[in-house]
């Protein structure tokens, strides 16, 4: 594409675009990460915490649930969706998915799994009654720990990201909990990065809250 | 893309893609009617119903679960991934998913909608104890299946299928369901897709399942 269509796309970008939110929720954290990796300017309005705005209720009636994120008036709700969403109006601006199909679907399925299953076993962990019960399911946290250390490594390929040299879709999917995880983390006395058993996820929790797209999201 | 490039592209498409599942399962099926949508020629492996064979276990040690599409020996795993991995591994066949990204992000919204909302709540319904709790689960798969129409209305504009002229992700993704949504009227007594209340979705069930592409693979 010449120069030209893609200063006029980022001109584009930067106009018209609102996002529906609240402070400190890692999910609408999520979409403002995206729209900051690609340098897409904003509005961003936040949500009442107590009641839900009629804004909200309108854009997305079926979860009333922030983040939406608008788009020349048209709403787009659910976290993940909103970043694919992100990726797949602006191509032309930094890519959040790896272009190659395989690398999607490995993508989209470690994402999946933080989220559809090692993120609430986290919860369950602080929620088990009893030692044993609390036992077996930090095993599987651990268990899950290190399932996310390998699929770093298969990820990244030696480089500082899931997404290689830059932060892509499962660096935000997974650093977007880091706040959630550190509160997890003191809530129940038990390190859930625990540098002898994931050295290499560790490294990245530091290199991505140090990162100036997302540092600002992260409540570290 | 000049046509000898298509017909390579095809000519590879028919080689080297094995798929492991169990006749029968809907999520299998996805896979299925996606690779006959693509025309893609296909080994079809039986995994076993009773035990977890190894090549399963090898192949998606996370969820232990079929569908598994191989592709030149590469695993793919979840339905929903699966059908977007070959809409993105095959892209110059007719696409699954629409090429707009605020439509894609509204069939993906949909049709996570249906398999983690919509979809669950109709084997709650089966389970559900007592009138009262029935009536109340009814109440919320018959809000649901409105709402379905609704998105029918929106997303197929007129035509024939969520994906418009021909059946598309979203298509899929319900269509699949459909045997075990008889099974479950059946066993409830309850018409979930009732011509008086949702008829635009009853009129596609019907086209959807004549469908070429994807009868075969529907047990109604």
């Amino acid at each position: 594409m010449p120069a030209i269509f893609q200063v006029l796309e980022l001109a584009m970008a930067t106009s018209n675009v609102k996002l529906l939110g609240r402070n400190g929720c890692p999910f609408v954290n999520r979409a403002q990460m995206a729209l900051n990796l690609k340098s897409i300017d904003h509005e961003f309005i936040q949500e009442d915490p107590f009641t839900k705005s009629k804004l909200l209720l309108k854009a997305n009636p079926i979860d009333k649930k922030v983040p939406v994120l608008f788009h020349a008036e048209t709403p787009i709700s659910e976290s993940l969706l909103i970043v694919q969403y992100i990726d797949e109006a602006w191509p032309n601006c930094l890519s959040i998915l790896p272009s190659d199909p395989y690398e999607r679907a490995t993508t989209r399925f470690w994402a999946a799994y933080v989220d559809e299953k090692w993120f609430p076993l986290t919860a369950e962990y602080r929620k088990a009654q009893g030692e044993e019960a609390k036992a077996a399911v930090r095993d599987k946290v651990i268990e899950g720990t290190l399932l996310l250390e390998e699929a770093f490594i298969k990820c990244s390929k030696g480089k500082s990201f899931f997404g290689g040299d830059r932060i892509g879709y499962l660096d935000i999917v997974l650093g977007s909990l880091l706040g959630w995880l550190k509160v997890e983390e003191i809530l129940t006395s038990t390190k859930i990065f625990d540098e002898t058993k994931v050295p290499k996820l560790v490294a990245w929790t530091k290199r991505f809250c140090a990162d100036k797209a997302v540092k600002d999201f992260i409540p570290v």
